[in-house]
């Protein structure tokens, strides 16, 4: 058994989803969004993103982490929150000890659907029927971030089976 | 008298300096950098920073932090794992309630020399004088750091007459 949590990474809503995996099962634990306000200062912004995520591992204690990555992007300007969020997780996570694999949104969905050019709602209906949900959970950034950690998940089970995987350690 | 730490943010090379100013008077109190090893896991390199940063906090008590931020990049690739250090620099300070102000490459030469189209050497030069050093400090990126801390003393004195501020709070 494994408590996985999964980070769909931003400045100003950063999703996360907590699942836990056992034999080939993965069962739904926890999700949300941190939302910050536009209009506080950025270092608060962060330290929100910071405590919440440390909050979260205190909580669910998971021993693995999945987090989307940006490898490339078209606009800079949105970038750089982003990547200043992914980097105030990625410290966080490895306070707490928690090593952590980043994906792309392409790993994200071949891993969850099975092929990397699946549409965003495809991807979140199968996330609800693999954690056996009523509902596709909300909002997005959740339901991304719960694609992020069964990725992770099937990452495991593939290395599992192929002593490889395909996140990255970051 | 004010502590101020200045901080020159990079994933590899983060380069930090403390003065202290009083009146017109600026002194010098600390410079370095923190380096962090290529190979290490990238949030274990974003820890390493924070500790730092948080130590040098705990240490000089500085009251307010200038951070020379990406506004522009050419190179998305080279501007993520800075951008991923600021967030992680910036989530630090403001765990320490340490107010921050954010300055351009161009505000920095600007504060310093007078002018945004002065030479890194010209720049390193006038931080030696300013602060009575001997030789310019070394490496470049703790000598950068110095130049943000005296941008932001300027910016200070510059807000003490004018009732505003160049530096942006972050």
């Amino acid at each position: 058994m494994k408590t996985i949590i999964g980070i769909d990474p931003g400045l100003k809503n950063t999703g996360f989803g907590i699942i836990r995996i056992s034999n080939n099962s993965a069962e739904h634990i926890d999700h949300g969004v941190i939302s910050t306000p536009t209009e506080a200062a950025k270092g608060s912004r962060l330290e929100c993103i910071h405590k919440t995520i440390t909050g979260l591992v205190e909580k669910y204690k998971p021993e693995e982490a999945g987090i989307e990555e940006i490898f490339f992007a078209k606009n800079l300007k949105s970038a750089i929150p982003v990547a200043q969020a992914i980097g105030v997780i990625l410290c966080a996570l490895s306070l707490m000890n928690v090593t952590t694999f980043s994906y792309t949104p392409l790993e994200v969905k071949r891993g969850v659907v099975g092929r990397g050019r699946a549409e965003k709602e495809q991807v979140q209906e199968l996330v609800r029927i693999i954690l056996g949900l009523r509902e596709v959970p909300q909002p997005d950034h959740a339901a991304d971030a719960l694609a992020v950690a069964l990725c992770h998940a099937h990452s495991l089970t593939l290395r599992n089976f192929m002593k490889t995987g395909e996140g990255r350690g970051v």
